[in-house]
């Protein structure tokens, strides 16, 4: 059984996760008996967001104790994620990937990645396990390997992907129901929500392929691994 | 196209609509093409939970804000849900069914049901028009309909479906993934969480079948109209 890491960055598409794409990468990894864990940065929220009205609030929230509210009280600090104990890490988006566990919302290209995240996105990279990264959360990609020569998608060309190829990446326009897979980097990407009105459904049915795709990848890592071992 | 009107409580399942539930019903009507209208009142939540440690906190937020979340910010107040304009209703589990669209969290049997809600559940219901409850959302409906007999499901029996029976229902045992349907009333529940370890996949598995059963009474019921008018 397949043991994924979940990145959550709050709960709410605006200030954190969105909400339904975290679920539908949860009902997914449920669907083919893996194992999903969450996990989300202990931090403030970078803002606090009214999503009745769309405006920011003078209130303080923490990202990990909002992202609880997603993962039913199983969710636990970032900084205790080992990539060596998981075999894949899926990031769902919302505005927390691009506000929380980065500054592209603010920064685009010249943004940073939350250092302990992008410690952790190096060691999955490294050891050659896939990486999934839903909506926006590709952007984070993008700037934890600048010059990599990423396969990303964003959805339709835009502001966003722009800054993701100025970063050295090359953006691949997909439907909201598509992925990418560039199988170099072991990454795969969905659009989702990046097309705000797209039916849930077509949205779900880009999250359960990227989904498939991510743990069939890992599989075949561990299936070469055991090859190479008896090589 | 059927229209369907979805009651969020908030968003979180120990203050509000339980995330993955609401969701659910939403995934489940847009793969049959329905319309789902979210509503929620405007009220202050009963309490606020930390989701992390399960404790409250002095806190206050609003129903309607926090269940645009989930809505991503398409979200009604409660009070502007017309009936006729509908032909189902479908309520998402979750603490918030218990605590801030009924007292039934705090006071069981004796509980009340939040007014301008009660009166929407006996439109629907004098309509002849579907109800579906997932979790412990039928015991709103419970507190809503006293002695009318209505077998309703909130999964094994226990303290819920003891106080559910004290009101005069018939309580079915269900599995995660079952639903129980009461052709009389036309009123479709399922457990979901009342499992609270249940995996994703089977929570969804009920919630599709409730949202599938609850479109197709409210189709019948649209024929059985037309065809009564053109006896």
């Amino acid at each position: 059984m397949s043991k994924i890491a979940v990145i959550l960055s709050g709960s709410g598409y605006l200030d954190g996760s969105e909400i339904r794409e975290a679920v539908g990468v949860l009902w997914a990894l449920s669907r083919v008996g893996a194992e999903a864990h969450c996990f989300a940065p202990d931090i403030d929220q970078r803002d606090v967001m009214d999503h009745l009205t769309g405006e920011p609030v003078a209130e303080r929230r923490e990202v990990l104790v909002e992202s609880a509210r997603i993962a039913r009280g199983k969710v636990r600090p970032l900084a205790e994620l080992r990539a060596s104990e998981f075999d894949a890490l899926i990031m769902p988006g919302g505005f927390g990937a691009a506000k929380n566990l980065s500054t592209f919302a603010h920064d685009g290209s010249s943004g940073t990645v939350l250092p302990e995240l992008g410690y952790i996105l190096h060691q999955f990279y490294e050891a050659q396990k896939p990486i999934g990264a839903i909506c926006i959360a590709p952007a984070v990609l993008a700037l934890a390997f600048p010059g990599k020569k990423i396969e990303l998608t964003v959805g339709a060309p835009g502001d966003a992907s722009m800054e993701i190829e100025k970063l050295g990446h090359t953006h691949i326009a997909t439907k909201a129901h598509e992925i990418h897979i560039d199988r170099t980097h072991r990454i795969v990407t969905t659009p989702a929500y990046m097309y705000d009105d797209a039916p849930l459904h077509e949205v779900f049915e880009g999250i359960q392929s990227l989904v498939d795709e991510i743990v069939s990848l890992a599989a075949n890592r561990t299936l070469r691994k055991v090859a190479l071992a008896e090589a």
